[in-house]
Formats: structure tokens, sequence, C-alpha cells
């Protein structure tokens, strides 16, 4: 079930003013989880053009089933007029916008393609049409960071629903299983517990593979002593979520023991850290503090996290202050994972993933599936 | 398994040509799936700079294992070298075009974001390189159009796993199944079959719901009378199959059949009309001209295929003629499917798909699943 009318009310209220304040006309928004979050409209093709009034949605034949189903529900989005588009997308964009008559037009430079942003310039000019296209960056985005109520329950809800399928992971994994037989039942288990379908392709990293972050699942058969890193998600009414947990196959060593407590304590440093009005960066700090101390600083590459919305990966970024970014301080209603590991090349590697949501004075934690060592 | 070492090669080669004609010294590659048919980086972050003699692959620690393992195997990118990105992958593109002395360089005008575009052009400027970046577009699409020999036996072996598949769906729909349980087990089947992940959120559009042409799978129940839309497919070594039966649920009315065998027979038509040196859109006017004869022309709203291969939706795009677009001809080792549909809103719909491969006298139907009606 998407948003109910009265909170897309709200996010355009929220994003007209700031059009308003820009001096712009109207945004055309062609990022489809944009397009989602304003309109309800799911579909793979589909343009939104928001103006002071009016939601414009331009889609294809394929959509006007399922528009016309929606309009009729309490999911409606207020203000929508479908607008048929027989041919070209960017045609019936170019054709919208002079009719409307509108004159600064902001358009979703992160997104939209070098080409198609050329071609609409080029078409606009040669027209004659008083349009000035405006590259605009993070205007939706910017309000996606901070979830209405709504979202917090779909992302709650989302959230709950990978203890059963966490508790699947962990029965499947066992000497002689193979990776990809393992992916099977996490997936299996996801489509069992009512998620639409899958956040990512789930990882399966067992052995010498957990030492690889983003390796996926192969034909790969598991043995005793390996480290087996698990980390799935799905998606919900459109919203994600997303877990990791490492599972060790047989009875750990002490240099297992000892990695894996480190990861975890890193972890939960990360989540002790959280609190509204501090950068995000300083999250990352936290677990890094942690894992350098018991020298694995170098074992562990990447950030500690990224958020969780529409999109499996969105704002904010949850790493290393970075000089060519500009610092995100944490707010009440954003939410992301946190995620360190450390990972020693043809040894092996631990990763321990939970999602949070930044409180007023603290954070509460999504996932709930126990991060104690698990012996398989 | 990604392609093996010679025909990475020959991609290369064949893409430096194109590169010298256009007199560019390199080409700077960031839509993931050209990527992949470059370098067999299947990460989900990189950019590759082909020059005239090395890949540069830019890609940060994450990926450093498996790039590692790639060049020790059978499948290595010849001439690749890996560049660790810290922070930023535009900071370290722009160090590395500075360093390799690259004048003209292209980019992929029809994925680059504008934004990213434009701060690319005006860092250049500001560093004062001698950097000229060029718009481009199609320079590794026109290649990956025409599928090499490997390729054809990738996407030939992605489609025939999918009659076992068709075999579970057809299986799993029966009276009182909820639209997402036949999903359920279509999925499962895809994964027991071997595919490594979906190729899109797998469709079930039972009854009234199989008028809309993407609607996904959702909890309406299938009934007695229902026409079942069922469409999937997934990937497998990196190329995708894409298949689409419709099935009724008890004893179809004339009208069912009637529209059955429309849609059918409009289908065959488009397979016969396949072979080279025919524009693509002439496949789509014999799939439309039988719908037209049975009065079915308003109710197919959509085009009759598109190209298959690392994405589920390249070129040819096979539909009506577009004055926007330039015509495509049909040339052997183009992979696309012929997937007409005709659609009544409020009563149900029927869509049949297969994947061709157009070869020297006309094409090879790559899936093999039966096209009679089948009462469930």
């Amino acid at each position: 079930m998407p948003a109910p009318s009265p909170f897309l009310e709200e996010r355009h209220v929220r994003i007209r003013s700031y059009l308003h304040d820009q001096g712009l006309d109207a945004l055309v928004v062609t990022h489809a989880p944009n397009i989602l979050y304003l309109s309800n409209h799911a579909g793979s093709a589909g343009i939104v053009v928001l103006t002071r009034d009016a939601v414009l949605l331009l889609a294809d034949f394929r959509y006007a089933g399922a528009v016309g189903q929606l309009q009729t529900s309490p999911q409606a989005c207020p203000g929508l007029a479908l607008r048929d588009v027989p041919a070209s997308y960017d045609e019936a964009l170019v054709a919208l916008l002079a009719e409307i008559g509108a004159s600064r037009v902001g358009i979703e430079a992160a997104h939209l393609p070098v080409a198609r942003f050329e071609w609409l310039r080029r078409t606009v000019e040669a027209r004659k049409l008083a349009i000035e296209l405006v590259q605009t960056e993070r205007v939706v985005e910017r309000f996606r960071v901070i979830k209405d109520a709504w979202e917090v329950g779909a992302l709650r809800e989302s959230a709950a629903r990978l203890g059963a399928v966490a508790e699947a992971a962990f029965q499947a994994v066992r000497a002689g299983a193979a990776e990809r037989q393992v992916a099977t039942a996490i997936e299996q288990a996801l489509r069992i517990a009512g998620f639409d379908r899958m956040a990512f392709d789930t990882l399966v990293a067992s052995g010498p593979h957990s030492a690889l972050p983003h390796h996926r699942a192969g034909d790969r058969i598991l043995q005793v002593g390996d480290l087996v890193v698990l980390d799935f998600g799905g998606f919900l009414d459109g919203y994600c979520c997303d877990l990791t947990r490492t599972v060790v196959v047989g009875t750990p060593g002490p240099d297992v023991t000892r990695m894996y407590e480190a990861v975890r304590d890193a972890q939960a440093a990360a989540v002790a850290a959280v609190r509204p009005a501090i950068p995000a960066s300083d999250v990352d700090g936290a677990a890094r503090a942690v894992l350098e101390e018991r020298g694995l600083g170098q074992a562990f590459g990447h950030g500690t996290g990224h958020g969780l919305g529409l999109d499996v990966h969105e704002e904010p970024r949850v790493g290393k202050p970075r000089p060519d970014m500009p610092a995100m301080v944490l707010e009440p209603g954003m939410v992301f994972t946190i995620e360190p590991g450390a990972y020693l090349s043809g040894w092996g590697g631990v990763r321990i993933e939970d999602d949070v949501l930044v409180t007023k004075d603290g954070c509460e934690v999504l996932t709930s599936v126990t991060r104690d060592l698990l012996i398989r």
C-alpha cells in the first residue's frame, strides 16, 4: 500500500514552498523514487511535473489503468492530472511545459543524463519557448531524508519482518550447503515474510569470499571453519530494509572470535553514538575508533552506513568526513544502516549491520536479530 | 562465468578502432552494463577508461579482491590496470585523465547525469587541463547490439532454462492461489534453474489485473474465469531472458479464446517476419496488422519488443516507426523479445512473449515453451 493522500499533500506543500523560495515555477522529476514519493506512481516509466497547483504525470498507455485505480483509492495523489505520452517522453515534456507557460523550470541534475538535458535545452531554444531550464539538486531528496510518520511506520514494519528471515538464513547455513542454496533459502523467506521484492542481490560470502565485501552468492560449498557473511533485505510497501549477520561454521578459533567481537563492539559503539545534531561522520568515527584500537583499522575499508527509504542507498552517507561533500548533521526521522566490517584478504571477514531511526535523544534500532556469534 | 579474455580483446579492438575514427583518445565508461561488457567488472561502483592501449578500472577498496581473482582467471580483462579510488570517483577520474595526458575524451552522454558532467567540465577547466570532454552516445551500445558467439551461447542457455520455470509457473496457477504465491513459485523455480537473479520483478496479473500490462504480483486470489498473465525472466552469467505466457483458470469462454488466438497469431506473424535487412518496425507492423484485423488494434498499446542482453531493455527497440528516432535495421546476432498483447480495461488481457535471435535468413526462437492456451 503506498502512502495515504494526506502525506502526499504535505510533501507537495513543503516542496512547493521550497520551489517558491528558489523562484522556480515547476520541477521536472525524472528520478523514479522521487516520482513515487510525490505521486504514488510506481511505474518503470513516467515524468512528474510538480507545479504550484498541480502534479502533472506524463505516462504512456501501459499505466493508464494503474493510475486510474490509484486515483479512486485512499492513496490518490492530490492534484494529479495524467497526461498520455503517445511516443517520446521528452517531446511530451516540452509540449507540456509550453502549454503550462512555466518560465523557470528545475530539472534533477543529479539524475537526468546530459544527453536528455541537452536535447531539452536545444528543443526549447529551437522552438523559441521562454523556458529557462535550471539545474537543481536535492530538491526532493532534502525532504526524503527526514521520514514522515507514515514512512517511519513502513520502515519499522519492513525491518521487523527481517527477524523471521534471519532465522531461516541461520538455519540454512551448514557445512556442505552451497552459497547459492543459502541465498535461495533467504529469498524464499523474504517472500514468505511478505516482501514484494529483494532490496538487492542477496549476499552469501563464505570462507575466503567473506573477505570480499561485495561478493554475491556462488557455487562455493560451506566448510567447517568458514565465516559466512549474510547480507539481505527486501522492499515492503516501497520501503526497504537491510541486514547483515556473520555466522561461523563449526567451532571458531580464537582469531575468529577476536575479529567478531571487534566488529560487534565497533557496531555497538556506532549505534550508541547516534543522536541528533552531530555530524553523520561521528557515527563512522565511533565504529572506526574501536576497530583501530583492535588493530583492524586497515581492514575496514568502507563507510559505516547509508540511508534507507525508497532507495536502498540514499542520504545520509555515514562515512569519513570528505572535503568534497558537505557534512550532514543528524536529525530525528533519519533512517540509515550501521554496518562496520573487517576483512582480511584470503582469510575472511565479518560484517554486522542494523537499521536505525534517529529519535529526539538517540536512536531506535529497527532490526531486532541477535548479534551474538552464531555457530552452525 | 563472465566472457573469456579473447572475447573482451575483440570488443576492445572494435571500440578502439571506432574511437580512432572519431578522433577520441579515450572513452570514459560509467554505465554498469558497458563496464561489464568491456572489463568483466561486475561491481556496483566503478569507472572504466578505455584508452588506445589500456583498460583503466577505477574502483574502491571493496572490489580489489574480486578484481584480483578475475585477473588470474581465464576471464581476465586484457590490458586491465586497477586504480584505487580512495574517496570520490570523479576526483579520481580527473586525476587519471590528467595523468594519461588524453586530450579528447568521450563521455557517455546517455547515461552520465548532467550534474556529474558539469562538475567534470568545470574541474578540468579550473585545473587548466588540456582535456576536451566530448559527449558521445551509443559507442559501446552500437557493438553490444550484435551479440558475439559467446554472448549468443549465454543467451541461448539462459532462455533454454526457462522451460522448467514455465512448467513450475503453470503448476502454481490454480483457483484459490494468490498472485504473490504464484510469483514466489516462479522465483523459486528461477533459482533452482540456476539463475543468479531475477531479470525484473516477476509479474502475475490475474482477472482484471491482466488488463494492466505492468501490474506486478499482489494479494488478489485467482478465480475461475481469470486470465492470468505470467511474465518473468532471470540473469544467467550476466545475460537475461524474458518470457510471458497467459493461462486461463477454468474453461475459457469464446471471448477469451478469440482474444488468445488473436494474440497468438499476432505473435507468430511477428516471429515469421524477422529476417536481416528489414527495419525492426516491420516486425512490430506484422503483429499489429493481425491485431487490427481482429479489431484489437486499440487494445495493443505498447511496442512489440525490446533487445535483450546484459540489460533487460536494450537495443533494438521493436515498435512503431518514430520520427524522432533513427530506424534500426535488423542484423544477424541481434536478440530481442517479441511480445504483442491485447488489453481490455476491467475485463482482462493476453500477452505472449518469446526471445529470438536474428540469423542469416530468419530467426531462431530461443525460448521453447508451448504457446497453446493452457487451462488450469
